[in-house]
């Protein structure tokens, strides 16, 4: 074979296509050449080739149909990971102490937005938590969360005053789906006294939902004291 | 063979693995058999098993380590993946109709921050430019972005009254690393002006810095009218 350059993992193909790219020799829209055919020019396995592209539809610079082939993305969606440790990790992350207090444990049935979150009846047995973690002392975030009895049995045995319901439900209750919203809002008083801070102050807000297949498990509404980032890479 | 199941495609695999994760017959800490007796085990090829555990260890179920060996996560880190598409297709793909305003479009050199972002001097030649994106005619984002002279020259032919500069640069500028924050911020007397919103309502702000390798391309603060939520699953 006679080839310029060989290319053996799929990272070294995965730089090459990209490069290809960004210089617009291929150009958005473009069909790429077949794998078989890319593999013979690089001088690499079609497996390789096969890995690379895979990784660039993932990171959105490619778009792959069973049919039409493979094609540089006219309009690349850029995907960025969010990594979402428990809160006690992300401030020790930070090179923080972390300290948690637990504000309220009551068991009750839920209000109709956390029915309608959850998939759960209006009657059914939950625990309703509040909680405030913080950092080097300072409040840090304002948990409030709803967490189904009947999906999660032993979390009313749990001592949620030494481990936070984020912690246990992680370690106890893994979950097969969930989402998660990101949106601002201003600090309501309650929030405000809690977190130590001005009423009205914008307040960075993340509400996430989880699942066990189709029982719902825990409904969470994380505020966070002002000033909080949230950061990564693209 | 005499196995139990045949599970012959990764996505089996990777369902089978998370099921005993998930009802703790792997606990979080635990040492996983090797791919090779899990391969024998399941009936399938060690290839396949491998995909699934990498695909597992991405979404932060199992700790890879070359000498260590896999373990179940003890504190999984779940990884949300965030689309970031031009905010044109992110109006679009709700349903409403796009419009955009170019306010202001000047070339100066950059202020302190932006110097300190992109890594370029302050006698830099920038383009600065302002514009409103709009969804069914109502103000949907506020952009305020530097961009780079030395680093995308054709910018400044570009007619930027047509297309915004987030998509041009998306289709003409691609980039190789950058990093994005989310914050929440109280709208200033000018962002609630142009946003048609009062002063001092919290606002979801998105601020983005992206880098063709060390060269730095552009920095935006992207404000969103209120009630904007940024969604996403788990």
């Amino acid at each position: 074979m006679s080839t310029t350059t060989e290319l053996t993992n799929w990272q070294s193909v995965h730089d090459e296509v990209l490069r290809r790219i960004h210089t617009r020799e291929w150009k958005p829209g473009d069909q790429i050449p077949k794998e078989v055919e890319l593999a013979e020019e690089l001088g690499c396995a079609r497996a390789t080739v096969n890995r690379a592209l895979r990784e660039l539809a993932a990171e959105g610079f490619l778009d792959r149909r069973r049919k039409a082939g493979t094609r540089v993305a006219t309009h690349p969606v850029r995907r960025a990971r969010l990594d979402i440790p428990v809160i006690r990790l992300e401030i020790e992350g930070r090179g923080q102490k972390y300290t948690y207090g637990l504000l309220l444990s009551e068991r009750r049935s839920p209000p109709p937005e956390i029915c309608a979150n959850l998939g759960v009846t209006s009657d059914s047995d939950m625990l309703h938590i509040t909680s405030l973690h913080l950092a080097d002392g300072k409040p840090y975030m304002f948990e409030e969360r709803w967490v189904s009895v009947a999906a999660t049995p032993e979390i009313v045995d749990a001592d949620l005053s030494k481990i936070s319901a984020n912690e246990w439900l992680v370690l106890h209750a893994p979950y097969t789906k969930g989402d998660i919203s990101f949106s601002a809002v201003l600090a309501s008083e309650n929030e405000a006294k809690i977190l130590r801070t001005q009423k009205n102050e914008p307040l960075f807000l993340i509400e996430r939902t989880t699942w066990e297949g189709e029982k719902g498990i825990t409904s969470a509404r994380l505020v966070f004291a002002p000033g909080y980032r949230m950061h990564t890479a693209l």
